[in-house]
């Protein structure tokens, strides 16, 4: 099977936007409606750097598909579509896409998302795969990172901590947890749901935004860069999942650990104590947990009954780094 | 030097655009003036498969960004912005990286488009890119592969076959060419002209469009699937290079590889009968020659003197394909 009928038989179904052209010509074409603007993010994820080679392709589709929409989500934008970029190896190329699409073809009504085109190229190398997701927004209410002011309240959605738990799980590092509990922690790390309707209730009064991919300290201080400002986190305060408190109880985790761990996609966000009412009543989508307070100064300082919390080398202020 | 430092130092001076906020968030913004739409590609390039393991990395960057320019040519859209993912080998990241970077910034000058975010990640195995890119066209001016119907004429631009031969001068292949013809055709394969104004130019009467990637008998096949019509090229008439001229009176290559082979990045384009005195004006920005005229029918068919010509197995119709 070759290269246009894998396009053919597998993409061209998920091409159900007009502009599309059903992936039959050189691009696709994207209007915008009055008064609104594009919001543009990019992923890659390499198999063995960001999942394993034995994951089900359906789920690492949800996985590349969800972590583009929750960046869409910190930006406060609704999804509309993506571009896909495939790396495959030959052999075994066709069942691995066929599920692989299966997997956003559930994504795709879940999220009402179209495919807008691609490339699908054969490697020597790991699979690999790159996703660009576009949605809208109003003109001019895109959350951002960098508005987060002295005396604002930080905020958090839903769990933090469950992705790297899930990937210890993953690893086998965890061989005591109980099924529900690994079924949990791995659906956290594999199929992560993006705070979409978060993002979109966040517009206009959030003072920044940004999701928890790099951990909740590195991304925290992220915000605090973009804003010149310091996040001050009581750890206790943050929200953790049953499953991680069971985890925590049997020390088998730290907070350390579980506030600088990746891939969460819960949406970290700040707004001022004057809306602290409205943000309260957030809880339709996903529940909010305020945190801690912006104040003068830089980077992120997360305390515990008052003492600071101290983070693994390297994980504190950047977070998972490639190089 | 981590992800985040590569980030700040090499690719933040190429995000000129406001929409792409200094890399500093999530995603990106981007507007569209009133009466306009985006028209947006996608291609990726694996170290290996389509670019050879020594080749200079700005000429890496320029070919990457040239193919999808390529793409928005052949569409008739202005180039804007792009977002880029790189997968790297830990080792040597950074000067692989600072000169992939300085061919971007050259080409960035050359055709007025700005970096708008990505994705840089390490991987165990070969270099990998990913570039999205957007333009934008008059809303409804996009060219499409669809339009052509049988009695245009089929045009065209620059020289065709170059990029095969460039591919096999690059390997080895061709060792008794002289220097100006190699230098010649290596720049040809490597550092491609999008044909970017004859896009723009041919808005409004050409009735279909796309670049030659797979080759000219290929995407030639590809118009004629989307147009449900069959497009009949003069082999003789097709424009060839004088390197390329040089390389076939030696008997180093044949009509045949040249007009199958990929790489050649020039335009493919009908017009109906009554326009063509308008494209023979359009010489500006690189010569257009007639190669034969679109009937009712399917498919290429290519002839010399009334003979038909045939493709090696696997490339007539469906051109280079990876699976």
């Amino acid at each position: 099977m070759g290269e246009f009928e894998l396009i053919h038989e597998l993409f061209a179904p998920l091409a159900t936007d007009p502009g599309a052209l059903g992936l039959t010509d050189d691009a696709s074409v994207f209007s915008l409606p009055k008064g609104v603007e594009a919001v543009i993010t990019k992923d890659v994820m390499v198999e063995g750097v960001h999942f394993l080679p034995e994951t089900d392709p359906a789920r690492v589709a949800q996985k590349l598909l969800r972590v583009n929409l929750s960046d869409l989500a910190a930006m406060g934008a609704d999804p509309k579509g993506y571009w896909l970029g495939v790396q495959l190896r030959k052999e075994g190329a066709h069942d691995w896409l066929a599920t692989f699409v299966e997997g956003l073809k559930a994504d795709q009504a879940t999220f009402g998302v179209s495919l807008m085109g691609g490339d699908t190229v054969a490697t020597p190398g790991p699979i690999a795969l790159s996703l660009t997701a576009l949605g809208t927004v109003p003109m001019g209410a895109a959350l951002k990172r960098s508005g987060a002011r002295p005396g604002d309240k930080i905020y958090v959605s839903g769990a933090i901590g469950d992705g790297v738990l899930g990937l210890r799980a993953a690893k086998g590092d965890l061989p005591d947890l109980d099924g529900v509990d690994r079924n949990y922690l791995l659906g956290r790390l594999e199929c992560p749901t993006p705070r979409l309707a978060l993002g979109r209730a966040l517009r206009g009064f959030a003072s920044a935004a940004i999701d928890i991919s790099d951990g909740l300290a590195a991304d925290g201080a992220h915000v605090a860069e973009a804003s010149s400002a310091c996040l001050m986190i009581e750890a206790e305060a943050v929200p953790l999942s049953d499953a991680a408190r069971r985890v925590l109880a049997k020390g088998l985790t730290t907070l350390e650990e579980l506030l600088s761990g990746g891939d969460d996609y819960e949406l970290l966000f700040t707004a001022p104590v004057a809306r602290a009412g409205e943000v309260e009543k957030l809880t339709a989508d996903v529940p909010v947990t305020a945190i801690g307070e912006v104040t003068a100064g830089a980077g992120v300082r997360v305390s515990r009954n008052g003492a600071p919390l101290s983070f693994p080398k390297g994980r504190a202020g950047g977070g998972f780094s490639h190089f």
